[in-house]
């Protein structure tokens, strides 16, 4: 009845997941989700009335497949890469149908495309959904192993890897600047692609940024950002950052899939950046974000201590924890929902599910009061259990 | 380099001959755009406020996949189908992504898919990106020549046939409801999805409605609809209208296509329905659009009678009128540039480029001054290539 390239498309177990986390009573760390409450409708208000006058109705008819001309000048200004102006970015419906559209553009079904494991679950989406074949290679702190990558790699060709260097979802984890020369080193040599996914790069709370793997090697990586994370993501706005062959076609592609962008959500993001009201809104939600990344983790070492171990990341919006025993966190995700907690079991983040006791826990949609009583639950609940295990034992 | 399916893919026609024929001297009867001095830009506005107070910060949080569900309880209200609920309908980016996400998941590579000669460019962009097989058969006043389909049918199978049956861009025909029996007949008997592609449905200036395929034969139709041409393009709203076993994949497909149609401009849209604002603004753009075919139809008649051949439609944008002459309007497009009126010549409507002295006229984007002076224009340029050839002969 359907086509063979959705045979392997899976709904998001997440976005499954939300629905039950989302009950009231339910301190939620499950999410990927931006705080509404520091959404900053008071200056869209603003700009939208700036914008309706600037533009009347032209506001309102059918524009670039590329998109707004006057946006892309300011997305190159903001991302001060000196190989990238105007003409190196497309405007996408969110930074992923900028990744679906590049895969489709690239990469043919059956061929090899390279993921971490654990990897944004939306990336493999749609990788599945145009028939790559996964393969996954582990990853620490400081990035991929590229080791594990290089044994692939002498096997046989891939066509791409798909990277998230600054505060990797779900493992918050940002490649050092070694492993992202390596990474170029060996794209170079065994000549594949790297997809750049860059929505939390501004989102660093400490440490000093790292420049983009797409900054380091402008014709191997294309890159994604997108404004879901800092101006708000109903507007649905991200960019394919690329060299321009592969921008060129990709254009072709978009004007098929959807001939644009919202053009009225790109005015209105493109006044609020105009006003200059991006780089006060990212200090504040530096400050805000920072706070309950702080407060998160000590709550998590003081609570959790002996039970699980986790690198504190330097920005983006999840911990990426891992129980000191080998217990699923898909069964603890029952029991903790029950206790009114919720986080996203790791195996969710696998391409094969591998590693069942990691969990993904979000601070940005929670106040630090929220975070405190919502580690205290689990710390009730996976303590009890450690308890009755030894008990038992 | 690139991936196998996207080696057919061209960039409209279309799209770069507007850049020529946006020319401030120029009248252009090429674009297929609304007016933009008809937009409900001042009803859009008050809708914002109203959607801002009454949403809150919540308005530019994440949402569903299958869009707002007020949204499609709305458009399932105003389709008035008895087989159309809001569980049915899937908002889309343009009713253009919907042809893409259908197409992605019903159509493998190398799969037949019958489309009509002409037909709608973007359809033919769709389809190719993803690799169907394209065959054409005619089509006249009453829709397309079913006996031809009959023939491909006997042949071999056809995944599905793409229709465009409401003043057909760019014939600007209305199936007839024997013709769409017919059709109907032939998909359930040789067992083939049917693409209704509907746009321009409310936009009707005279004459009767006719039943919808989908709401004949719901099981075998997938319809797409859109509020580009009824409300504004800008805003890249549409929707997928079809049996849940279809939405539901769709929708996983969606997921991983760009998780969301802009959740902002959904509930501008929603707002606009809410206020009761769509009825009298479609009545105002049937009297001001019908006035203008009028007009164009006329001129046409007056001017070019001799010359070429139209049928006039009962409603859409657009009059396809053929030269009685075998002449090429791609070589005359050219020469009308120069004198300073534009059209889509025919070419670009067919799989192969065939029957090239066809050209597609819109009319809804020009006043009826414009559209009377172009005529002439045109009028000028045909009457004396016609004089020059039979002095030559």
């Amino acid at each position: 009845m359907f086509a063979e390239r959705i045979k392997n498309l899976n709904s998001s177990f997440i976005r499954d997941i939300l629905a039950v986390t989302q009950q009231p009573d339910i301190i939620s760390f499950a999410g990927g989700l931006p705080d509404p409450a520091l959404f900053p409708a008071g200056q869209l208000q603003e700009a939208g009335e700036r914008m309706r006058q600037r533009l009347g109705n032209a506001l309102y008819q059918y524009g670039e497949t590329a998109g707004v001309a006057t946006l892309r000048e300011q997305i190159a200004a903001n991302l001060s890469d000196a190989n990238t102006g105007p003409e190196n970015l497309l405007v996408t419906t969110g930074s992923q149908q900028g990744l679906d559209l590049v895969v489709r553009c690239l990469v043919d079904p059956g061929e090899r495309v390279v993921v971490e494991g654990p990897t944004y679950l939306g990336a493999l989406q749609v990788l599945r959904a145009n028939q790559a074949q996964l393969l996954s290679i582990a990853s620490d702190a400081d990035g991929p192993d590229l080791d594990a990558l290089e044994t692939l790699l002498k096997e046989q060709p891939i066509r791409c890897f798909y990277a998230v260097p600054d505060f990797h979802n779900p493992t918050g984890a940002c490649y050092s600047l070694r492993r992202r020369q390596r990474l170029l080193a060996l794209a170079e040599m065994y000549d594949f692609w790297i997809l750049e996914d860059s929505p939390y790069s501004a989102l660093r709370y400490r440490g000093e940024s790292l420049p983009s793997l797409h900054s380091l090697a402008p014709q191997r990586v294309i890159q994604f950002g997108s404004f879901s994370k800092i101006i708000a993501p109903a507007l649905r706005l991200g960019w394919i950052n690329s060299a321009r062959p592969v921008i060129k076609v990709v254009e072709k592609l978009k004007q098929a899939a959807d001939l644009h962008s919202s053009g009225y959500d790109q005015q209105l993001v493109l006044q609020f950046l105009l006003d200059g009201c991006l780089q006060p809104h990212l200090e504040r939600l530096r400050e805000i974000y920072g706070e309950r990344l702080d407060a998160m983790a000590s709550a998590l070492e003081r609570e959790l201590g002996g039970a699980l171990s986790f690198h504190k990341p330097q920005g983006g919006m999840f911990i990426w924890a891992t129980l000191k025993r080998q217990e699923s966190t898909l069964e603890l995700f029952r029991s903790a929902i029950a206790e009114g907690v919720a986080f996203v079991p790791g195996e969710a983040f696998y391409v094969n599910g591998e590693q069942e006791n990691s969990m993904r826990l979000n601070f940005s949609n929670s106040s630090i009061g929220m975070i405190e009583a919502g580690v205290t639950r689990l710390a009730g609940l996976i303590n009890v259990r450690l308890h009755q295990t030894c008990t038992a034992g």
